[in-house]
């Protein structure tokens, strides 16, 4: 963590964690160097404190979720919270509630902090000016997942030491892609160099204005890498007219051993979850312990989230 | 609370909470009084007492609910008994269990309280006679929910300093509406004068034996009211011979600015929830911080949680 | 529990609870004289540890179920476990993860124990084999469900006094249920004589191999039996060609006074539930607190999952 740990941490300047744009580089830095701790806590026989004992979290989930939610339960009950999760795809919301009623409804409960994750990108957002406690962004539509880029980043770091200078790939769906936004965030504030790479149908209009270089040649976009992102192809995708087929998407942009050869001998390979086998990632590179540290990021997700909660909650 | 707190605050006679007719104006008084202190804890920083702990709750629900149920659940986390939240539309009774089967097992678990809310009026009745724990009704079909009356009543008195003496509107679907009817009891025992407004089609027969007053003219049943209580309205019910369309309910009994001019200048808007903005309520209205106390229905509908779970707990 | 407590209680030497196969008579006296200790503890006024307190619990639920995974979840929460349940009928299966990768991702978590029930026989076996934590099997496929048969067991000795020597009827649809074979493999080795009782159609190929006796007249079944263990009849048996009809099931093999009289004057009724009231089972008879120890085996299964929890916690 050397990269970061020049910056002295200082105190978090927003209520709310909306997007990795919303911080600062040294906000960035108190985070990780939260949840580094917390690492050594989930690794423990006994996993629990009192830090957030008496506090009240709310995980508020418009989209069905296993990893992200599981995570800030875990999270959020290990902290020593009253965690309540709420699943609101066959809730309220079926009986013509709107988004903000039901957040104001939440909020008079006098909750600590929201942890939301919504299909429309905003949502949050709009949230966060509607209510008392803090908000964590869990994900909104193609904008942000602000803690999963941050634990792509403890990951790295646990590994690489830094995020400075590597040559990251990011490979895939990037247009419908929050992780691969708020990674390209991140990554760039950390001093990395990004490749995207994806077919044109999964490219957003002008992506390279983010900083990024872009390729739609697989090999020629993990030439020299240390970072390979595989990020996770939609099944509905496949159907429309973004892809031929599942097929041919794994023939020229799938991760498999021909491709991975371009990257640098010890390159790591990273995605967030849930993968498709042999759709965008061949089966034995996802699970090579030497290669793929993607277990890595899910357990130090809890430590991130962990950290989160810990930073936010305490602001209110 | 000057009118109540007139009566001193005597032991709770039943084991269950199932209903306001059940009640004595004692224990009202008592239920209340233990709900004020539960305001104040749940706008403190640490939010959790110990007073359940050792305790287990298990929340049964039959019928969806966000606000009833999640209410029910932070309560019971914040007074520190274990909480588990069934939804059981998709459970056993899919297995062809019935109501009492599943109440009998979980009853020899040894829960010591069960929050039930069933479509079926009378519901929580039988499964009180059939367990050893103490029941508590969220709501039974047409008939009782009996801590939403409770935490109206709070919130009024939080307000205006007492009920007694109030003119209450209550308004909208009457007929279908559990809330109304506890809220009838409850207030006329607390000695409001209540009038219910309604089209006909939504009155249930003889509703003036409740002791209430009956208008199917909007703008005269508001008239002089300190409180507007609006009910929702079911979309179901707009499908069906009740109702032209929701457009032309709430042109006569939509709550809007030129019908709330006929109520007191300082009269309150209060519902229960999920509201349908542009049918039963206009939105500017139901947000109006000067007469709107929605959101506090809701805070206090926490408080009156604790307190009923507190009292009810200890019976056992 | 006298037969068992010749033998001393010696340690677990597995770290999953996956089958009654897989344990050892001492193993089993073991879990059974650590849950007799829960017994205790449920029926108090305070049912809280902190045994597991720092530990946590992952109800893995591929199956919907409301007696099992409530009866993990009380025992869990009644530990001082932090537990998170989730049913993964509609989650990240949907999106196309396999078990394991969900397994793997949780695992990542570090849960200290995953309780598992999955409709393909071996699931939890397999799962066991690529996590760190334990794995205690709630049910998979036809194959097992020793939590059923060991809380069966501590019924049977709370009542009996002792499980050898005694004459057990399994009655109902032996084929498709873990819970037969559960009970057969554990009867057995705590020395009773058993009995299947069942149409042709719902034995299973070559059953007299599990030692045991086989009829598929009930009341020759029945004859002189000390335990009568109805099994479950799944709706959609009834449809196929297994069964004519429920009507008809009724007559030759529900449970009724007229078959009843063939078993010992004192002999008890058994049911894992949820029960089929006269399908498989007179209604009359399931209630009889006389004869019926239903509502008991429920109760005396949340401490044998609390020792099961407890003791195979403690292992990791």
């Amino acid at each position: 963590m050397a990269v970061i740990k020049k910056f002295k941490a200082v105190k978090i300047s927003q209520n709310h964690l909306l997007g990795i744009q919303d911080l600062s580089f040294s906000e960035i830095s108190h985070i990780l160097d939260e949840a580094k701790t917390f690492i050594k806590l989930n690794r423990s026989s006994s996993k629990k404190t009192d830090v957030l004992r008496g506090k009240t979290q709310i995980n508020l989930f418009f989209e069905p979720s296993t990893r992200t939610q599981s995570s800030f339960e875990l999270a959020g009950k290990r902290l020593g919270a009253d965690v309540m999760s709420m699943n609101i795809v066959n809730s309220a919301i079926k009986k013509g509630e709107t988004l903000i009623d039901t957040a104001m409804t939440l909020n008079a409960m006098h909750p600590d902090v929201i942890v939301v994750r919504h299909q429309d990108s905003g949502a949050p957002n709009l949230l966060s000016q509607k209510v008392n406690c803090s908000v964590i962004n869990a994900g909104d539509g193609r904008r942000e997942h602000p803690t999963q880029a941050l634990l792509d980043a403890l990951t790295i770091i646990n590994r690489k030491g830094k995020v400075e200078g590597l040559k990251i790939a990011i490979c895939g769906d990037i247009l419908h892609s929050r992780v691969a936004r708020s990674n390209i965030y991140l990554m760039n504030m950390l001093g990395a160099e990004i490749n995207v790479v994806a077919p044109k149908t999964l490219l957003p209009h002008s992506v390279e204005r983010l900083g990024v270089n872009v390729f739609t040649d697989m090999k020629r976009g993990l030439d020299n890498c240390d970072i390979i992102m595989m990020l996770r192809l939609q099944n509905e995708r496949m159907q429309g007219s973004f892809l031929p087929s599942a097929r041919e998407y794994y023939e020229y942009f799938g991760l498999t051993p021909d491709k991975m050869v371009m990257a640098k001998k010890n390159a790591l390979i990273m995605h967030p979850g849930p993968m498709n086998r042999g759709v965008e990632i061949d089966t034995n590179l996802a699970d090579d312990i030497n290669k793929s540290v993607i277990r890595e990021q899910v357990e130090l997700g809890v430590a991130v989230r962990m950290a989160c909660l810990k930073i936010y909650c305490k602001k209110t």
